[in-house]
């Protein structure tokens, strides 16, 4: 059983054996964030993982299948962080993911430096000053945009939660890369992994996933790329496997 | 009539209805050189447009079918740049190809600071500290190791001979990308294109090109990806109009 609330839904976490609680009014999960809980390195036996602006919990319920490993989640908006909660323990998954309501800036202090083996964050993208693009409704202005925290504070509590020789993979738009691999070496985390997600082929590039390691050295592998439509405007081989897995049933994508 | 020295040959340069004198033990040029001639941005009508590292002249040679802006190129390596004005005379392109015999990292104090629209430039891609990969022969070592000019020299020296609001094209390997946007930044050049070439369909990009404008904002566009083979190791139909046009001829690509 499980207590929805207002216009919540139960959806079938994609490829996965798994349910999450969605939202049209309050937030559902992106194909970015899908994206992001795929190509992240995770160690599989065992670790310590933490997600920040994890809305619904969707990369943490994602990851709790790609490694054996302790997970938490971190969420500012209470909305949101009630719906991660009871979507963990409508899968029963309260031992491995554990969310936290609070800021991501203060979660060094709270749970500690150079504690975490990887870093996962799918922030907000655009910046407070694009006001033209932001959404009245406050739970998607707080997630989509640099209100309650920048893109230098994602990387700087990431830098500080992280151990040496740890990863962090963030999501974003292509347009934020240099800014992404300046702060990261700011931070003492070299960029390592890069992948572009390209909407078909022959198109710009609209999503970025891009990998550190805490005290790195320089040297930066690009993947191959993803696009996520074929000319009919169907979603890729690719994409269909990633977000169906064979059973082709999915949640939708916002 | 042209005056070919010991291995040298005269090639077709490819789509174009030019040749070029290449020699396989001193200098041939590469695919990286077309990609870049035709990612760079170039002022139709008229400009002043310099290629550092320019070689046997390929790019400067490439680019007189873009623009009927003057097209300076610089290059260290006496040997090369002798091949380059014999390729240039032979195609009567005197009037619009200047080559200069020197060091790049001199050519801000000698042609002047913030005179060019475009600078062009495929450096060496190889530290000088590689040397397990280094050719014994002195102009290939030369022309692929940073013997005589660094990544830092090649931007320092670019973002000084370039205007407020010019154009500055490399071609690199994507294992540089980090370095080079941060240089750039360092030297007043924000990136605003990337393009990443794919030897083939769900391979590791192996070649980058990237522009940046002296003094821009930031906001970086990745271009669709260029694939270089099909699955059946032949050059994509993209590359072979780049290489061949519609003529089906040209040179050995090194």
């Amino acid at each position: 059983m499980v207590n929805l609330i207002g216009d919540e839904r139960l959806d079938y976490l994609l490829a996965e054996d798994l349910k999450i609680i969605q939202s049209p009014t309050v937030f559902s999960f992106s194909l970015d964030a899908v994206l992001l809980a795929k190509f992240a390195y995770m160690p599989i036996q065992k670790g310590n993982i933490i997600d920040l602006c994890s809305g619904n919990g969707i990369i943490p319920l994602l990851l709790s299948t790609r490694t054996k490993g302790k997970v938490h989640g971190v969420e500012i908006q209470e909305r949101l962080y009630d719906m991660a909660i009871r979507s963990i323990a409508y899968n029963k998954l309260e031992h491995q993911l554990e969310m936290i309501h609070g800021d991501l800036k203060d979660m060094p202090k709270e749970l500690g430096f150079g504690k975490f083996d990887v870093v996962t964050c799918n922030p907000p993208y655009f910046t407070s000053q694009q006001k033209h693009k932001q959404n009245l409704n406050e739970h998607f202005a707080i997630a989509r945009h640099e209100i309650l925290c920048t893109l230098e504070d994602v990387i700087k509590a990431s830098s500080q939660l992280v151990k040496q020789g740890g990863k962090i993979a963030l999501v974003h738009r292509p347009g934020r890369l240099v800014d992404i691999v300046e702060l990261m070496r700011k931070y003492g985390v070299e960029p390592k992994r890069i992948q572009l997600v390209y909407p078909k082929q022959g198109k710009e590039a609209n999503t970025l996933l891009v990998e550190g390691i805490k005290g790195g050295g320089s040297d930066l592998k690009v993947l191959p790329p993803i696009f996520v439509y074929n000319h009919e405007n169907e979603y890729t081989n690719e994409i269909r496997t990633i977000l169906y897995g064979d059973k082709g049933t999915g949640a939708a994508i916002k």
